[in-house]
């Protein structure tokens, strides 16, 4: 890094975060990196997020091919939402993040002083 | 990865997307990576932005500490905008992304298919 592009169309970066380039989106992904999550396991964790914004989503990430949906239950019918192959693959995304936000984004619990 | 979080506050990856999780924000920093920039470079580089938009993040970035401005020119004043280190390890989490987008994000330009 860096490294060359010309255009947002051929930038490696730019053409991801079209995909993944929102708060809600990495962090529907951090969630679905533990496994098979529920609508109302993702509202929980997602802490202020509409339910209308997740659906939005979750419905984008599908069509990407990152996620994918399953119907666990029929009656209600109850769905189940899985990482695919290109969104599993996101952990090494997410485990950058989580790096850099344990040495330069604490806490404000924590003591202000990043760790070393 | 997954490792273990109880909210959003205490979770490295939603504390790191408070700062860096818009995708204007990532691109400034996939562009400053290679030194110190202009405004107007980074307008001709981050095609569709509005100029108040640009100047908005590059003011929040700098109030977070992960760049600085400096004046490089004083008749008329012009500013290049750096990254300080904190701002420079986001290299990891920008590679990480680049990564994940040559595999999974191929363009629109080249076959579908991506590449192993």
């Amino acid at each position: 890094m860096p490294r060359s592009y010309e255009t947002q169309q051929t930038c490696p970066v730019a053409r991801s975060l079209g995909l993944i380039g929102d708060r809600w989106t990495l962090l529907v992904v951090r969630d679905l990196l533990r496994g098979g999550t529920r609508f109302a396991d993702l509202m929980q964790s997602l802490e202020g997020i509409s339910p209308n914004v997740l659906s939005t989503r979750l419905k984008t990430l599908e069509d990407d091919g990152i996620l994918e949906r399953s119907i666990y239950e029929h009656h209600p019918p109850r769905a189940e939402y899985h990482l695919t192959e290109k969104g599993r693959a996101l952990s090494s995304v997410i485990g950058a993040i989580y790096d850099w936000g344990e040495q330069w984004a604490p806490s404000t619990d924590e003591v202000a002083a990043p760790s070393a």
